[in-house]
């Protein structure tokens, strides 16, 4: 039986000469693999699952499950616009041992996409899904926002096991928390509202920030759990300029440049997404000293 | 030397044959000054503050500050569209002893208030406002948002002592309270994020919920301050439905009805509010006898 | 009895040392009132109708009114947030002889701003105003648009003569324009969107740029009514640019930079609002040049 | 030599029992290239590109190419999140004769999608693209837009032949027009906006109501090639409830229904698209009736 706790960090996918650069993963994932983490997500938003083509998907999650099955929890990205490729990929994590899908809201029809019509969707997949579900909520990517009544109607079925919210609107989230079903899980989706989701009552968090600083994202958790209020305030605002670089300002680009900073292999993300300019790479080299993750 | 920190409460403003009804808003003052909040502010949102002519606005400051200082701080909401109006009446609540003046961010020309635009405006207003400032950021009625980088700037002013954040943006308060001044103090501007907020290191909140639970409001301070919080989070749960019902779902005509419920007198919104329907006001009626504040 | 067609300017309102600069304002008029302008707008947008104390306001209507009836229509912007100042206003013009009132959607409490909130709103309002009412659209600057529904609903009362629309949104504009009562007139709020509007239907304009070229406001309207429709393109293409300036790049600071390079005087607008800085000064008199408006 | 004008429409996916029904779209396509429309649009919003798994999508493009190519022209939506994908269906596009793609901005990284990055990601795809492009902005669907100064660089490229905008900006259509290089062709991406955008200037459309009434479309366009407006003015009023039916309020479901109910086959749409319910249904046919396409 799978829960849904604990810090995660959605893997960043890296490429060379346009395609996935396996030897180059393997070392990435030896080191989250080896850290605190409670698992690794593959195929989120930082792993620019949208820029992926459906055989590489494949390959990728035949790919890390083999890696990383056993040694930490692994979640697989499996949602997109299209219904039927949801289903096959999360077939094919079932197949590959994987604990749990993140199936992100469909968001192209974003006019059509009422609480009925997601409550429909998520109950039809769910109803089906070989795996348990991660709904995932994401409305700066996709414009569309799950409410807190359409989650807490959701959390009733069996095979839905949680949220990770990157709303980061607190409000949703608490009451999120407080209407859904006991055995549901709400999951922070980004470091800068992490630690008052925890004190609301959150049981864990999927982090982009957990590429480059996986042991202090476990360790919020843990200072959370002890009521070490002080310490956990100082490790937000010491990391909160490093997350805002790799997230909001900077995206995936500068995640994968602070990454190739820290001796990760990052490179360059597919287009649309570009790499931060010159005055970007310096911002984020003075920011990781400032953090002291960068000597 | 006036601190912002603790509960207040933004009071309602009560309507009667198209007058202010000063009868009905002394007795209401009476069960606000004799709770445990902080102080009051007069002419917030949920004063109707918009809804006022200048005369009306004049002596209500005056009101107000003849029944309450001495015996609760007093803020006086006197920002408007209009610097000159905002002026005129910063001098008259510094006349009648007001503590400070809560300024909401200028809304109309939505399109123009950049960070400069408004850097200039609260400089030049803190640099003759007679009383101190705080900062009224509310984007869900102004559409306008004051970003944690713009509030850093402006919180090194001597004379601007805080913001009221409305935003329900844990994210941006989170920056906020790390990046301003020591001395500035952030306070949230709904029940909904306050414990969150409190948490991070907001110094208390003005709270619409104060109207009808003011003693509630000082408590959850209270509790937090003694890092009791499981006792904090139940208290946040029971009156979360009421807070949602009073502000966002009903809005001021939610608010007068609950007070009207609760033994106040709340009366009717001026125009373009209106009050609850049927079907609104036996919701609200279900909503706080289940939290408990009618028997 | 007022029908409501042709141009019209909402007209800057000039300040000095403070105050009204009505000697300026009084050139100003003249400028206009002797174009082809069929009328003029005292306190809309461009009048900066939100930054002016209560007094002012009764002041200039009498001023307005007094150099401008029997020359030109006059149309009076008496919208508020305060239903109160509204009515006082909307007597005061009446007194005075205008034609018309512009009563802008109340917007503060936007979240409330439903159609049935906005057309009890406007209904009472229609029933006891002495002028005839024009509604204002304008969501950029509210945050609160009056749908195509709203407005037919409110078109069939006798006291309502019209909307300015300002949202751009050319199928709401034609949607109105089918489904309002034949009595009633569709305004476009901006030379932006003119052409298209007038094509379908829309019986003339209340435009920012009228301030600066009230000629060829009026000429594009005659164009179109016979049919000359390459030659109206022209206009509206030669014209673009300054019009961007003056509102949407700019706002009201640009417009009054450009009045005053072209022999008006605009002066500087007040707080909240600025003035260009020395590159948008130099952007503005370029554009001025290249239309062919300075030489 | 392509040239981007005259009336598209982009054709409805039919499924049936989860699978693309060949045989039901094979007799739609008899209706649609019969029609007086110059082309169409094979997997545009419509067509619901983004719930075809990569293998239907090549299958599809082989099916419609070789139904269509010859006696209309034949545009390929090919675009996606995912620029590998992009790049290989417009190369099977290429391969199967049709005449130009159709790619939508991507959409997914909506924060990192500034005008640069757009430029350099439409610049990358169309100095290998072996077909012309033509950009397809639909923030609706998106929430992204691609300003006019965007759509005017990238008017520039040789291999870059026209813009669909669905925005129903029609000042930024207007701009957009007067900015692009003259051989770049704007295109109306919906009815409601259409006549407006042919009178400014765009040389066609691309229209879910061809799916229905091909003719009507190519009819408006003709009429106003003649100048006749008071005509083109009446058919546009008559079939915008039909259009606002089948787009903005019942979405692709509705389009389907609609297509049933006139002897097309439409069927349902895939998750997590939903089929109107029976008060939509109803609605729709009397809507129907009401337009004279249904008897």
């Amino acid at each position: 039986m799978f829960t849904l706790k604990g810090a995660y960090t959605p893997i960043a996918t890296p490429f060379e000469n346009g395609k996935i650069a396996y030897d180059k993963l393997e070392k990435n994932l030896e080191f989250w693999l080896s850290s605190k983490l409670e698992g690794i997500v593959v195929m989120g938003s930082n792993g620019e699952f949208v820029s992926l083509l459906q055989e590489e998907k494949e390959e990728l999650i035949r790919f890390c499950c083999e890696k990383a099955v056993g040694r930490k929890k692994v979640i697989i990205g499996t949602g997109s616009n299209c219904f039927e490729e949801t289903l096959k990929l999360g077939e094919l994590a079932a197949e590959n041992k994987a604990d749990a899908v993140l199936v992100v809201t469909p968001f192209y029809y974003k006019g059509a996409m009422k609480d009925k019509v997601l409550e429909n969707y998520f109950t039809k997949l769910a109803d089906i899904s070989p795996l348990p579900v991660v709904l995932y909520n994401m409305p700066g990517n996709t414009g569309v926002n799950t409410s807190s009544a359409l989650l807490s109607a959701l959390s009733r079925h069996p095979n839905i096991v949680g949220v990770k919210d990157t709303s980061g609107n607190i409000t949703q989230i608490s009451e999120t928390i407080k209407n859904c079903d006991p055995s549901f899980s709400v999951f922070a989706g980004n470091w800068s509202f992490l630690m008052p989701s925890l004190l609301m009552g959150a049981k864990g968090a999927t982090l982009a920030l957990g590429n480059v600083a996986p042991n202090e994202c476990a360790e919020l958790i843990e200072l959370i759990a002890q009521n070490k209020l002080e310490e956990a305030r100082q490790l937000v605002f010491r990391l909160m300029p490093v997350n805002a670089a790799i997230t909001a300002r900077y995206g995936v680009g500068g995640l994968k440049f602070a990454m190739d900073s820290l001796g990760l292999f990052g490179g360059e993300p597919r287009l649309p997404l570009m790499s931060p300019d010159k005055a970007g790479r310096e911002d984020i080299l003075q920011i990781l000293k400032t953090a002291e993750l960068l000597k």
